[in-house]
């Protein structure tokens, strides 16, 4: 029988720089906590099995992290004694005798199931019982470097142990690794605590292997792709690659960014080929876009379906629940929850619409508001195909509004309109000629005599 | 009588890696074709006449640029068989025996006037047959290098043709040259196509001129002038870079930008000195801003006139036909089109006001709304000169309010309003004291029931 | 007794680079002008007294700080004859025999008062005459440079007077100094003018005091912190410096933005822990918000004071006494002025509230306004707790609406509502069965007409 593979992710950090009460593995990239990006790359590398190693007190990430994905075993490292030793806390898992031992920091929300993959495959490829997964930087200072001869890496020098000649390598430890299954468990246990803060260091693990006999190996990656996020600044430089990653990524697919520095994607946004977003857009999670749909500027979608042609914006926006027709519209200033829009139909200016059902082809006037809300109940508007809604019209909810009737602006509609029909609700204007002069002057008197303190 | 110059714009790529329905050379760079950019380049180099090269199938842009340059012809390329060949496609225009023959390509939107001026000028000031517009970069890779002997230039050397001496070349070939009309037509007919694909390469050009005893130069240009897009990624580059040129100008000019990159310009976008631009601003075409007006945050203009003084946003969108008068205002989360606002108007908050004129001094209160669509018909509202517009007014067009004249509060104001009055249009309040707590039982009891499964 | 420091803001300089009616040095950035930012920094610095030079006709720049800084000295610069001439229009606050003479520009507004707490200390701690500030940079063509000898400070060299080996040091001139007060008037007063232009250069100062036998030593900042505007791009440039400091501060104490670079702050901002802010904010001057409360995309906020807890945008705008309570929303398209919103308290969608009171838990519902202006006066609408606002309601005020009421959705309220009351103000329905087809074809008919122009 195949052997399965067992990631181990390290989540038991506190956290302290970032300053938070929320556990920092859950501080959210592309709208997700980095926690669930790392696990993702794991699933997707086809790592069968996961063990997650949280800190004291780190309930809420255990609890995260089940809900989500149940498939995976969370263990608790009591002590902080060192990566080698948290790592030793999944004992149980590597008891198994997986395949290969993927570790790596739930801190690193932008490594690729790529990176993982061929950290695995290098094992076999590289006959290596170590794999470490390095970058190349210009700024090395600080980091581990990854010391090489002849290509096996012979050890993962801290830089306050480095030589002068080691410190000048511009090759860095990433923080991830793979290790034979075989030997990893072996290997870790025999890691050592010979050292200043007396913890037991993960990275020893090279020098050991090869104590041993056994080869060790370094594989390169982009610079930037395992960032490790420790602060609120490093956080928003993660956001910042990711979302450089998505939008390019989405570009070179067909779609059209004019500004894609100001487009800010969630983890799941779907956009189709031959889309057109404008400077200025925001994301948020669950949101899909057909072929062709314009999305324009300063617009806001969460949770919605826009259509193969539609049109959003500038200044809309779409909150969970609004299905956007082929061809419909939704403009400035408009706001659309839980609303399914028909096609070509139009919402083009300072609208509500919540909780409603909009027929093909309905003109909504500026200003139209489905009254939804009573307090404590929320209601539902139906308006039937090819209706014309007034202007600055208030639709209380619950309405049923037949298919190609008129609503007169301005109007209070509060009780059916049956298909066909032409709707009032408003009052009769009154013109008083020659008022307005009077009126002004009482308004100007009391300007005057608050201007005077007597008002 | 002088020669004229010929400018052949090659645009026959069929820009797969766009993934577009839309021609490569038709995607926008600051809201205008990338090809437009280029016969303006043209234009404004005072080269008389322009043939454009495109490629089968390729309609659109023909059709596109016979609309906006009619004085342009345009020459098809039947099978693409390599640069020389396509410019040959111009065979007709080059046996005119022109002045300088520049060739350019038109996916290359941020070349400027002046430096295809100056590549006609360096043919006779250096006494050269060939100009090759040239630029340097530290990251060389990929270009063809430019090969240069004591000031003269003597090839253009591809990638995979380089020594390695040459590799280190960072004089690099931008696409874009002068070629000596008298002789153009009999160098480019000579370049052959001995080479792994068979095809006829532009680049020869210079190795040729050379072998016939004539002289071939470089001129270098900055690193990003020649840019070409071949996706949305590099459109998006090309589009930056482009919006970085415009701001840096307006700036110089007298232009207060806190955040110039959240300011999105369009190629006609013309700001007078002393205006101020908060962040995230665009600008859609035909759009002008007079001295001393600012433009707030979240502001969106197409097609607007913005007189002095004005005061824009934020949150403000002005549509095609909004002429905002001197020191009027345009406030948060309203909308213009087609309307003049009068000097000293104010329209602040959450209004829609579409085809209309708004006399000087009107304040038109927060949640106006003109209703001056039907169904079908577009109609006007006037208002006169000093007239107070209640907040969340309808007014229902066609409608004309004379001046001084003072409408209520809430109205729908349906019929003419003489000058001078004062208009109603709402119904009268009704107070059922006590009420509010039955209303509310009656609420939640709703609420419980369906709650309980049985609403 | 213990000798005051002084500091000597030079702000002379005629700025006609800015092209701009204003004088450069009251150009903002965060929103204060540069001048008020190099002010603050020398009081953080603990130097007790302040001499401005302002050149002839900067009236407007005195009149600025007299108001905002009254114990500042302003002293004018008649000619301007150079740097070490401008000091000397200070002449009678040198004469004091200050502790130390710091002299610094008034357009460098990135200054930071350790800088000069550390320039200061230097003069003793190195037993110096004088002390500059200097930065490295790769690009230092163009700066005066910092020519040292054995950890002293030898001259001052300008790019012109540079030798081939001087040219190549990358200290440059920072443009700010202390200077010893014991020895300030007599050094600045021995700078002589026998250079090409005829100006006497403070520079000048460093060779000076070591041709006495003097020290001088220099002290290196940050490549950005002395950066000077001379040009609208350079303002911009200092703006996204100093943006970039405060929301770095911000991150690091415990804020989360998810894309920094889209939030912009005023220098007075104060935003507590465990605040989220999402893309594309800004913050006008005096603004605080408190822990754990949620400012979402598109936002504007000014002179608004946020509760804990509290949730506000997207597109919300908060205008000069917005006091939103704990817990409490205002959403998108809802401006809010001059009104304290209660304790959880909900004004969700496409409102206007100014002048006004709302209670605790009140419910406004979407496109309520409340109508506060009667063309000359403010008025207040007060809305009791638990109040349910219904839905496209107008209130116009002044208007007092009591605790636990409920107004109909679609009203116009003009009366006072009496606490626990149902207030309707609306007209009634009318449904004309079949006539919306009717009504229909006239307005077709209308178009047609028009169509045909005889409309």
């Amino acid at each position: 029988m195949e052997r399965k593979s067992l990631a181990i992710i390290l989540a038991a950090g506190e956290g302290t720089r970032m300053k938070s009460a929320l556990p920092k593995v859950l501080h959210p990239v592309g709208g997700r906590a980095m926690l669930a990006h790392v696990v993702e790359a794991v699933a997707e590398a086809g790592i069968e099995r996961t063990a997650l190693v949280v800190g004291r007190q780190s309930e809420t990430v255990a609890e995260s992290i089940r809900s989500g994905a149940p498939s995976i075993s969370v263990f608790e490292q009591g002590e902080r004694l060192g990566t080698a030793h948290a790592v030793l806390a999944a004992r149980e898992a590597l008891e198994e005798t997986p395949q290969a031992v993927l570790v790596l920091f739930g801190d690193t929300p932008l490594v690729r199931a790529e990176t993982l993959a061929r950290a695995s495959a290098a094992l076999e490829a590289e006959d290596a019982a170590v794999v470490v997964v390095g970058f190349r930087t210009p700024r090395p200072t600080g980091y581990g470097r990854l010391v090489e001869e002849d290509g096996a890496l012979v050890a993962i020098r801290e830089e306050k142990d480095a030589s002068e000649a080691e410190r000048k390598i511009d090759f860095c430890n990433g923080g991830a690794m793979a290790i034979d299954g075989r030997r990893a468990l072996s290997l870790i246990e025999a890691i050592g605590n010979d050292n200043a803060k007396g913890e037991y260091y993960l990275t020893d693990i090279v020098a050991l292997a090869r104590s041993r006999g056994a080869r060790a190996v370094a594989i390169e990656v982009d610079e930037n792709e395992l960032v490790g996020v420790n602060t609120r600044v490093e956080l928003a430089a993660a956001e910042t690659l990711w979302q450089h990653r998505r939008r390019e990524a989405l570009m070179l697919s067909g779609v059209t960014m004019t500004a894609p520095e100001t487009v800010f994607l969630a983890w799941d946004t779907e956009i189709a080929r031959d889309v057109t977003i404008e400077p200025n857009v925001v994301f948020g999670p669950a949101v899909t876009v057909g072929e062709g749909a314009t999305i324009r500027a300063f617009s806001h979608l969460e949770g919605a379906r826009v259509s193969p042609g539609a049109e959003i914006g500038p200044y809309a926006r779409l909150r969970p629940g609004a299905e956007i027709g082929k061809r419909a519209k939704v403009g400035n200033f408009c706001e659309v929850k839980k609303a399914e829009i028909g096609t070509g139909a139009k919402i083009n200016h300072l609208s509500y619409i919540g909780d409603a059902t909009v027929g093909e082809g309905v003109n909504v006037g500026a200003g139209t508001i489905t009254c939804n809300y009573d307090g404590a109940n929320k209601h539902r508007t139906e308006i039937g195909a090819h209706t014309f809604v007034g202007s600055n019209t208030s639709l209380v909810a619950p309405l049923s509004i037949g298919a190609d009737s008129y609503i007169a602006s301005g109007s209070v509609v509060t009780d059916a309109v049956p298909e066909g029909t032409l709707a009032f609700g408003r009052a009769r204007q009154v013109n008083k000629p020659g008022r307005a002069h009077d009126l002004r002057e009482r308004i100007l008197a009391t300007k005057r005599s608050k201007e005077n303190g007597n008002g």
